[in-house]
């Protein structure tokens, strides 16, 4: 299994002006451990979430169900060291490197991506749920 | 630099009438590379989307620009095997677990994600250029 290099593929560089938050108010930001490779959320910045995010070096989102801003870690103290932040070819979707200071999920699981779909069909999904792995 | 492991944290199962196809009828979809851990795209599946996706064992989203289905690889032949599939705490993210063919990015870009964004204020941002690296 080869180690994890997030830098591997980066050969460019993007302003926050690049960023299209004209297309959507709320880029989503997918937040990956820097060291493991694990995607621990995604969650969304709007224009002052993103600005803030650099300002502090740690993850702040714009909370949809709360509507507010949201800095990661203000109740759990499970902030997220933002280490580099990469933009998507089409300027809407962020992919932040964190180094996470806890568990990613409000529910204590390291990350919110902890369960595996199944792929069984719903008619036969209470008798034989096969997970997709392999498949 | 620790290896890549993905199936680390997987704790639970989910099922198909998990995701919340209600809250949004488009959710989104981080595409990672399995062996490398690199995350390659951010794509969107609708309900039939991820049916077809789940049916295939190849990844299948919904085409915004497009308005359609979008059978990933269908012209570029980069295609991308499906090895697992995960469902995040609240069901309205997923993450695909993928084998690619060849790069993700319509630019030929290994991944979508290929540029650093800078933390220079939009002020400065013709002179100093910083990548956050390290910030």
């Amino acid at each position: 299994m080869p180690a994890f290099d997030p830098t591997r593929w980066v050969t460019g560089i993007a302003r926050v002006e690049d960023v299209d938050f004209n297309k959507s108010p709320l880029i989503p930001a997918i937040v990956q451990d820097v060291d493991t490779g694990q995607v621990l959320t995604l969650a969304y910045m709007n224009q002052e979430a993103l600005a803030r995010t650099l300002q502090l070096g740690q993850t702040v989102f714009w909370s949809r169900s709360r509507q507010r801003l949201w800095h990661k870690g203000e109740t759990s103290g499970h902030y997220q060291d933002v280490v580099s932040i990469h933009l998507d070819c089409d300027g809407d979707a962020l992919l932040v490197l964190v180094r996470p200071h806890g568990p990613a999920c409000h529910t204590g699981a390291m990350t919110c991506f902890y369960r595996s779909l199944t792929s069984a069909p719903p008619e036969s999904s209470q008798s034989h749920p096969e997970p997709l792995e392999g498949g």
